[in-house]
C-alpha cells in the first residue's frame, strides 16, 4: 500500500480542478476500483478527471511537488492488475475525449487518450480507412491504454502491435511538465524515440494525453477459412506456406486445439462444427489482398495444395459474411466456451513461431505429469508465436483446490516459454500481477537499464509505483 | 577534441585484443578517418578491431573504467559525421561479421554488426525470403550501423524503417556489459523496450553486437511506371488514390521535379525520358502483390482511371526488368546527374505527406528570393512525407560562394519544414553535423528528457560523445 496522501493536497488538486473535475464519491469511484474480472480490488483518496492536457499537467505537478503517488487509468479493461489503485491519486483520462483531427490524406488521425477503440474505429471508417488494432474489449478500452500497454490482438500478423501504429505522442512527464511530440511524421531521424519508451511503459514514464495514430487503406477483397489438421507443426508448416504463397496477405492465422474447439462449439449458443468429422487441431486462416477476387483465389490455391500434400486433413471455405463472421466466433468464443467447465489458469506467452509445436509439447507433459487430469486449452494468435494456454481443472475436480495452484502452474508454463527465450507476457504486460514474476526470467542487465531509465524520469517513483520494476 | 587518451589504456586494449585486433598502421586508418565524400576528416590514437562481443565489452570496460571516449564505426556511409573520431578510441565492428543464423520459419536471421546489407539480402535469398530495407550503400553499409542510425530508403513505405525490422539486439552497453536481448519474439510485453532506445541512437547508449531481424515472404507480381503531372499536389492524391484502390500494395512512391529528371536523363549514361513530351512533375510508382497478375492489373486500372479524371498527364508501364530497372535508375540517378551542375546544398527533410506541396511552394520562393538564380532540385520518398530537397548554384555561378551560404540556405529550409511540424532529419540521423542545429527544433521538455536518460545510461558520456544532445 502506498504512504497516505496528505490532505491538503487532495484539496489543492480539488481546487485545480474545480466541480465535475474530481470525486470521492463511493458509487462513482466504485468501477474504476474493480478489477473487471473482480480479481483485484483498490482503493483512493481522490478519483481525478481532468478535461485537458493542462489539467493532467497541473495534477501530475501538484502530486509530484509533494511526492504523491497516481494510478492512471484509462478503460479498465487491463489483465494484469496495472490500472487499479492501491491508495495512491487515481487519474482517469475518461474526459479526455476529443478528436483532434482525422485526415485521410495523411493517413492519420489525431485522439485524445480516452476516445475508445471502438470509437476510433468509427473515426477512421468515416473518411473510409481502417486502424488495424483490434481487440475484444474495444467498447471500454481507450487510446491511452492500447498506447501504454502496447496492446496487441488478431492482425499483429501483418500490421504489428500498438506501437507501430503510432506516430506522435503527447504526454504530461512525471515531472508534471507537457512533452509536445504530436508529430505526424513517418521518418524524423533526430535522436532518440522517446514515444517508443512510453509506448508500453504502463504509466510508469508519463501519461499519455493524445496520440497521433496510422491509418490504413482499406482491402478489396478478403476470404476465412477453418482447416483441420493433425498437429500444430503441421499448422506452422501451412503458415509458412500461406505467407509465402501470398506475400504477406495472411490477415489472421488462429491455432485451436480440438479441447477448446468443442467445447466453444457446445457451450457457445448458435455455433457449429463447420467440418463433417474431428479433428486434433484447427486453424482459422484469413486472407485480405488489395485486389478484387484475389484473397479468394489465393486462399483456394493455397488450400488445394495443402489437400493434396496431405498437409491438412479438411477445410470449410466461408461461403458469405455471416459465415465468415461464424467462423470468427468460434474463435473469439474461446473464453465463454470454457467457463461452465469451472476453474481455469490462463497464461499469455509467446515463443518463436517455429517452436510452438515443442512449447505444447512439453507444456502438456509437465503440466499432465504434476497435475494429473487437468484439461488444456491451447489456442491464439500463433502466427504471432502467442499461446494462449489454458489448464481448466479436472473433470468433476475442485475450483478452489485448482484455483490454489496458479502459481505453481504459472511456474511450470512460464519456466517452459523462457526456456525457447520466450516471454510470460506476449501482450498482456506485466502489471501488479506479473511485474516481480518477471524478474525471474529477464537479463539482468536490461533490468538495471530500465531501472535507470526510470529513475532518470521519475526519481520520485510517483508514476503507477507498483508497477514493472 | 576529446581529450588525450592514456598510454596505459592504449596499450590494455592492445595488449586485451591481441595481434589483428587492433591497428595504429595508418594506411590501415586512412579510409576510417575521412567521410567517404571527403567532408570530414578524424583522428584517433588507436583502431580496435574486436572479433567478439566477448572483446567489444573487455574494450568498453577498459575504456569506461578510464573514461576514455569511443566512436564505433560500421561502414563509414554514414552523411552527417557521426561515425568520424576527433581524438577517440575508434571501434569498427568489421570483424563482427558471424551469420549466426537464417530461418525461413521464423521469418528471422541473426546477423552480427559488421554484417553488410549486400549480404543480408542474399542470406536472406537463400531461404526465399527478402530483407526489405534498401539504400544506396548496401555494398557497404553495415547491419549494427542500419540500427544505429534507424536506416530510410525506398521501401519504407510498405515496410517501415529500419526500427520496425528488428526483432532483438544484442548490444555492448556503455558501462561494459553485454545486454542479450537477442529475442525473436513478435510480441512481448514485460516493460520498457530498450532495443527501440538504441535504434537510432547513433552509437550513444551503445554498441549493437547483433540483431535478430525480420524477414518477409516474396511477391509474385511487380508493376513499375513513370507517370508525368503537374503538380505536387497532384501527386499526392495520385498517392492517395494508389493507396485506396491497392490497399496499401503501393511498394515505392517518388516524386521528381522536371530539372532533376532532365539532368539525370541528360548527365548519366544510358538513359533515356520514357514519356514522348516533358512534364512539370514526375512519380515513379512501384504496385507489388502476392497475387501472380494482381500488381499489373492494379497498376493499369490506377493509371487508366488517373488519366481519364485528368489527375496525370501522361504514363508509361516497364514491360520488361530491363525498364523497370531503368526506371528506378532515372530516380536513383538523382545524385549523380546533378554533379555536373557544381555545388549544391543537399538537405533530408519530412513534412506531413499532405504538407509536401506547401512545403515546396514555401521553399521554393524563400529560396528564390534569398538566393536569386539557384536551382532546386527536389526529389524523394513523398509517401513517406520525405524530400531530398537540393539547391543548385546558379547556372555559371561559383562553387566557393555558394558553399559559403549552405548554413544559411539550410536554416531557411529547415526553418520551413519545422513550421509544418516537420523533420530537419528524416533519414540520415544527426551525427556531429546536425546535433546543435537540432536543438532549435526540438521540444525542450523532450531534449532534457533524452538527455536525462544518456546520462543514466552513459554518466561519464563516453560513447560518441560529440554526437546527439
Amino acid at each position: 500500500m502506498t504512504k497516505p496522501v496528505p490532505a491538503d493536497v487532495v484539496s489543492r488538486l480539488k481546487s485545480v480542478l474545480g466541480e465535475g473535475g474530481w470525486s470521492q464519491d463511493p458509487e462513482r469511484l466504485a468501477p474504476k476500483l474493480v478489477e473487471w474480472r473482480g480479481r483485484w480490488k483498490g482503493e483512493t483518496p481522490l478519483l481525478v478527471i481532468p478535461r485537458t492536457t493542462a489539467e493532467v499537467a497541473a495534477v501530475v505537478g501538484i502530486c509530484a511537488a509533494d511526492e504523491v503517488a497516481i494510478t492512471p487509468q484509462g478503460g479498465n479493461t487491463g489483465l494484469v492488475a496495472g490500472q487499479i489503485p492501491q491508495g495512491e491519486i487515481l487519474l482517469s483520462t475518461e474526459k479526455l475525449r476529443a478528436v483532434r483531427d482525422v485526415d485521410a490524406l495523411d493517413d492519420v488521425m489525431v485522439l485524445e487518450a480516452g476516445v475508445t477503440l471502438f470509437e476510433a474505429h468509427q473515426q477512421a471508417a468515416a473518411v473510409g480507412r481502417r486502424f488495424t488494432v483490434g481487440v475484444a474489449s474495444e467498447g471500454s478500452c481507450t487510446v491511452g491504454g492500447l498506447i501504454s500497454t502496447n496492446a496487441g490482438g488478431t492482425a499483429v500478423l501483418r500490421y504489428g502491435m500498438m506501437r507501430e501504429q503510432v506516430l506522435g505522442i503527447e504526454a504530461v512527464l512525471p515531472n508534471g511538465e507537457i512533452w509536445n511530440g504530436l508529430k505526424r511524421l513517418r521518418k524524423d531521424n533526430t535522436g532518440y524515440d522517446l514515444k517508443q519508451l512510453l509506448i508500453g511503459a504502463e504509466g510508469t514514464l508519463g501519461i499519455v494525453t493524445a496520440a497521433a495514430l496510422k491509418l490504413h487503406a482499406p482491402l478489396a477483397s478478403r476470404a476465412v477459412a477453418i482447416v483441420g489438421l493433425a498437429s500444430p507443426a503441421d499448422a506452422i508448416q501451412l503458415l509458412a506456406r500461406a505467407k509465402d504463397e501470398t506475400g504477406g496477405a495472411v490477415e489472421a492465422f488462429e491455432l485451436m486445439g480440438r479441447l477448446g474447439f468443442a467445447l466453444t462449439v457446445r457451450n457457445v449458443p448458435g455455433l457449429r462444427d463447420p467440418l463433417p468429422t474431428e479433428h486434433a487441431w484447427y486453424v482459422l486462416i484469413e486472407i485480405a489482398s488489395g485486389e478484387p477476387g484475389a484473397a479468394e483465389a489465393a486462399l483456394e490455391r493455397l488450400l488445394a495444395g495443402a489437400l493434396e500434400s496431405g498437409l491438412i486433413a479438411d477445410a470449410a471455405v466461408a461461403q458469405t459474411q455471416t459465415q465468415m463472421k461464424a467462423f470468427w466466433h468460434i474463435r473469439e468464443g474461446h473464453s465463454a466456451g470454457q467457463k461452465p467447465e469451472g476453474a481455469v489458469w490462463k497464461h499469455d506467452v509467446s515463443v518463436p513461431v517455429s517452436k510452438i509445436p515443442d512449447f505444447i509439447d512439453q507444456a502438456d507433459a509437465a503440466i499432465e505429469k504434476t497435475f494429473p487430469g487437468t484439461r488444456i486449452v491451447a489456442f491464439g494468435h500463433v502466427g504471432d508465436g502467442n499461446v494462449h494456454y489454458d489448464v481448466l481443472k479436472p473433470q468433476g475436480g475442485d475450483d478452489d483446490a485448482h484455483d490454489a495452484a496458479r502459481e505453481a502452474g504459472a511456474r511450470i508454463v512460464h519456466d517452459i516459454a523462457a526456456g525457447f527465450h520466450g516471454s510470460i507476457s506476449a501482450e498482456h504486460g506485466l502489471g501488479a500481477m506479473k511485474s516481480a514474476e518477471a524478474l525471474a526470467y529477464k537479463d539482468p542487465v536490461e533490468v538495471a537499464a530500465l531501472r535507470a531509465i526510470r529513475a532518470a524520469l521519475d526519481p520520485q517513483r510517483i508514476m503507477n509505483p507498483r508497477v514493472l520494476f
